[in-house]
C-alpha cells in the first residue's frame, strides 16, 4: 500500500468524458490498495474565460475578487471528478481550498503555501475515502480564497504530496514525460526516464513546459518523488528523484529552448561604478525580469556596450525604463532585437566532465551559427542565437550529444 | 439613507456589459447615501451548463457533490460585480456562502435557510462597503457548500433582508413588475402597483413567475418590503406589502394560469373509509404532488370516481404508484388527462365581497367553456379548464373583473 497524490491538468479534465477517464485511473490506484488524493485543474479554457471576463470589466482589476473568478473553475471539476468516481463506487469527497485548509499567504493571484491541514483528509484515508483536492487554491489570512498564479496546480499536487508524506506524486499530463527536447522538432527526442530535480528545475526554467518550475524547486526541496505520465496511454512516465537514484548519469540529460526572448544593447555605456547597479536595478523596480548579461571590456577605457536578455512580453517596458535613464547615464544608443532564441544544454554529468561547452560551441559553429550570448550554471549552459536557427541548433546539439534514439545514447 | 438589498437574475448578469449595468444601478442606491447589499444569481445559461453537465456524469448524482458545481455559477458573478463596482470607484467586496456565513441546514440541493451572521456585514457596511453576495448558495452544518433549489437566489435576497433589518429588498429582474395577468396573453394587463403578501403568493404558485413562492412565503413571515422591478429600465416596479399599506382593495387584483398541469380519474374507487390515505399516502411518499382534489358522490353506495391533478412532470410517476395500489384498492380504471390548465383569480377583496366564484363561472359558461375541478381558498379560486381554452379564459375574465388597462380598473 502507497499513499499517491495524482494531479489531472485542464486538458485530462476537459469533458466530461474525459473526467470519467480520470476516474477509472483513479480507481485503479484505489483498487490496487493505495490512499489517493487527486488534485484537478478547470477544464481547459475555462480559466482563460474566466481571466478574459475579469479585463472585460476592468483592465486593472482587485486581485482580492479576481481570485474568486478565477477559482470557480476548479470548484466545478473537483464537483464532477467526485461524482464520477462514486458512479464508479468509489468513495470519494471534494475539498475546496478553504475547506481543507490549503493555508496561503495574501498576495492575491500569485499566493506563496503555507501551512496545509491534512488532519481530516489523514483520517478520511482510512476510512477508504479518496480526496478529490481543488488545485491551483488556497485561502488567505484574511479568509479570502487565493490563487497560486498560472499553472499553480503543479504546484499544489506537490505541495500537498509534501503535507501527505505521500509516497508518490504523479503528474497526469497530455505528454508521457520529459523528452530530452522538444518532439516536435525532432522525432529522435527520447522519453527520459529519471531525471534529477536539477536537472529538471533547469529544463522547465529554459523553456520545457511539461513541469511548472516552481512544482520542481518544491518537490526538491521536500523531496517529494515526482512522477510525469500521461493520462491518456497507461505506461510509466518520467521520475523526478534525488541524484542519488540515478545508477548511470548522462553528461548531457536534455535540450532545451526558449524562443521568447529578447536582447537588449545599450552602446557606449560610461565605464564607471554603479552603472550597471543603476540599470538593472531600475529595471527590477519595474518587474522586469533579466536573464543573461554581457558586458564588454572598455576599448577606450571610457564607455564599454552592455548587453543583456529579458522575455519579449517586457522588451517594451525595459524600453521606458532605459529611456527614462539616458539623461542619468549618459549612453549613446539603445539597440534591441526580439528576433532570438535561448538554447540551453542541461545534465548533471557535466560537473565532472569537462567540454560540454566546447561540444556546443564547435557544434554550433559547424553549422554557421552565430553565438550572440553565452551564460552557464554549474550543470547547464546557455547560448543566445537567431531565432531563425532554433531548430537546427536544437537537432545538432542532440545528435551531438549523443541523445538520438537510434544513436548510442 | 435607508438600507437596502438588490437582487439581479441571471438575465440581468448575463454578459460582462449586462454586470456593468447592474454595477452602474447599484452605484446609482450607493450614490444617494444608502447601505446596500447586492445578491446575484448565475450568469443566464451557466446553472444549466452545469447541471447538464452533472447529469452527464451520473444520473443519480450526490447532492453534496452537484451543490459544489453548480454553486460555481454564483461565485463568478460576485467577483465579477465586485470588480465592476470597483471600476466605478465604489468600495465592494465580494461575499459567498461559506464566508457570509450563510447558514442552512444539511438538505442539499434544496437546502433550508438557518442563521444568517451578518455582523462582520454591518461592520463594513459602516465603512462604506457594499456587500456583493451570492445568491442561491450557503453552507451546511458539515462545512460543506449547499444550495437553495433553482431560483433560490430570489429566497437569499429576501433572507438577507431579513436578517439584516433591511428597509427594502428590490427584485430585478427581466420583466418590470407584478401583472394583473401575462401581458404575452392580453395586451390590456395592467403593471400593478402594490400588491398584498397573501395576493403575491397566491399569484407566485398558481403559475406567475415573477417571484419563487418560497421567497414570497419568507417576505410575509418577517415583513420584508418586497419590489420586483426591471433591471433594464430606470422606473418603479410593484411593491409586495402587507394589507394594511393598501389603501384602496381590487376585489380581484390578478389573474394567473399553471398549464403544466395534469389530470387523473380513478374510476370505480370502493366508497369505503381509507381509500383516500391510501392513494395520496402513496402519492406522497412518491414525492409527487398532488393538488387539487374532487371526490364525487358514491352514486350506488359502493364505488365512486376520484379525480385530482399532478404537475405535468410527475404523471408518469404517479401512474406507476397508483397501477401498485390496483390489487390493494380494487378501482376499475386510470384515465388520465394531460391537456388541462388551472386559471386562478387572486385578491383579497374577495373576502368582504362576494359573488367572485359566481362572474367567474358565468364568465367561462358565456364562452361555452367547462369547468371541470373547482378549488377555493379565503383569497382565491381555481378552476380547470381544457388547455385549449386557456388564452380565452385568461382575457374574458381580465375584463370581467375590470382589470383591462383600458376598463374601469
Amino acid at each position: 500500500m502507497a499513499r499517491i497524490v495524482m494531479k489531472f491538468g485542464g486538458t485530462s479534465v476537459g469533458t466530461t468524458d474525459r473526467i470519467k477517464n480520470v476516474a477509472r485511473r483513479v480507481k485503479t490506484e484505489v483498487d490496487a490498495g493505495n490512499e489517493v488524493a487527486v488534485v484537478v485543474s478547470a477544464m481547459s479554457g475555462t480559466t482563460n474565460q474566466l481571466v478574459a471576463w475579469t479585463n472585460e470589466i476592468a483592465r486593472l482589476h482587485d486581485a482580492r475578487e479576481y481570485d474568486v473568478v478565477v477559482a470557480s473553475g476548479e470548484q466545478v471539476t473537483v464537483g464532477l471528478l467526485a461524482l464520477a468516481l462514486q458512479d464508479l463506487g468509489v468513495n470519494a469527497r471534494s475539498w475546496l481550498g478553504w475547506q481543507i485548509p490549503f493555508r496561503t499567504d495574501g498576495i492575491h493571484g500569485k499566493a506563496r503555501i503555507g501551512e496545509i491541514d491534512t488532519t481530516l483528509m489523514r483520517e478520511r484515508f482510512t476510512q477508504g475515502q479518496v480526496a478529490v483536492v481543488a488545485g491551483f487554491q488556497g485561502i488567505g489570512p484574511d479568509n479570502r480564497i487565493t490563487t497560486l498564479g498560472r499553472g499553480g496546480s503543479d504546484t499544489s499536487a506537490v505541495a500537498l504530496a509534501a503535507a501527505l508524506d505521500a509516497d508518490r506524486c504523479d503528474i497526469y499530463t497530455d505528454v508521457d514525460g520529459v523528452y530530452t527536447t522538444d518532439p516536435r522538432i525532432t522525432a529522435k527526442a527520447r522519453k527520459i526516464d529519471r531525471i534529477t530535480y536539477e536537472e529538471m528545475l533547469e529544463l522547465a526554467s529554459q523553456g520545457a513546459k511539461v513541469l511548472q518550475t516552481r512544482s520542481v524547486a518544491m518537490a526538491m526541496q521536500h523531496g517529494v518523488r515526482v512522477q510525469v505520465l500521461s493520462s491518456f496511454e497507461d505506461k510509466p512516465g518520467t521520475m523526478v528523484v534525488d541524484e542519488g537514484e540515478i545508477v548511470e548519469q548522462q553528461v548531457v540529460t536534455g535540450i532545451a529552448y526558449s524562443p521568447d526572448e529578447a536582447k537588449v544593447t545599450l552602446v557606449g555605456v560610461p565605464d564607471r561604478p554603479g552603472v550597471a547597479g543603476a540599470i538593472f536595478g531600475s529595471l527590477a523596480d519595474s518587474a522586469v525580469n533579466v536573464d543573461m548579461i554581457v558586458q564588454n571590456v572598455s576599448q577606450d577605457g571610457k564607455s564599454t556596450d552592455l548587453t543583456f536578455t529579458v522575455g519579449s512580453t517586457d522588451l517594451d517596458r525595459a524600453h521606458q525604463v532605459l529611456e527614462g535613464l539616458k539623461g542619468e547615464l549618459g549612453y549613446s544608443d539603445i539597440v534591441s532585437d526580439p528576433g532570438v532564441c535561448k538554447i540551453s544544454v542541461v545534465g548533471v554529468g557535466m560537473r565532472s566532465q569537462p567540454g560540454v561547452a566546447k561540444t556546443m560551441f564547435q557544434t554550433l559553429a559547424a553549422k554557421g551559427i552565430n553565438i550572440q550570448v553565452i551564460s552557464t550554471s554549474e550543470i547547464k549552459v546557455s547560448v543566445l542565437i537567431s531565432a531563425d536557427y532554433t531548430e537546427l541548433a536544437v537537432r545538432a546539439l542532440h545528435t551531438a550529444y549523443g541523445l538520438d534514439a537510434d544513436g548510442d545514447g
